[in-house]
């Protein structure tokens, strides 16, 4: 066995990514937040946008991106009410992440199903 | 109500990003790449680094990343037999998405936590 260098993970970089992870977790909170940074939408288009997540889902999962300051949710007193979906200052600092989710997600899908 | 612009979402980013996404779902996964970012490490070692992994879960884990082609596995023929992990060219290629997941995990941890 060759003598290899084997250096412990830095905690710092181990706790703020898992920060990180945490708040982007799951199927459709990367998808939302994408849909979003082409501009304030309704619920119906966000959902037209992602596609296949359940209505009861998508509601959960705004709520969860709301708690955590990701998005803001703006009720207009109209006739019908009407509800807008907004990404905050926080959630626009997303988008060299997401940028960096997709070059990877385009390098993956070429190293691996080769297309 | 303000008159705003309504694109829709790219399905291209939207696909790329949710490719990443399944690769990189769950709370262990970007841990133990992480860990490997640092070298070549035994089983013993990775889960010094992450913690808090129970080791059924690390070795579900561990498979996940081997079926996807980002870490490889190799058996030394020693006694006992030592198995050992590392990152693959693809997982090597991770780095970047690493960094700015890092990056906003901090940025996250500073406007939310307040430290």
């Amino acid at each position: 066995m060759k003598n290899k260098t084997k250096n412990e993970a830095c905690p710092f970089r181990l706790r703020a990514s898992r920060d990180a992870l945490e708040i982007i977790q799951g199927k459709w909170r990367i998808p939302i937040v994408i849909s979003l940074m082409y501009g304030t939408k309704r619920f119906g288009e966000i959902q037209r946008d992602i596609g296949d997540v359940s209505p009861k889902m998508l509601s959960q999962e705004l709520k969860a991106l709301e708690e955590n300051k990701i998005i803001s949710r703006t009720l207009y007193d109209s006739m019908p009410v009407t509800v807008e979906y907004s990404l905050t200052p926080l959630g626009h600092s997303m988008e060299k992440l997401l940028d960096e989710l997709l070059n990877w997600g385009n390098h993956f899908r070429k190293e691996i199903v080769g297309k």
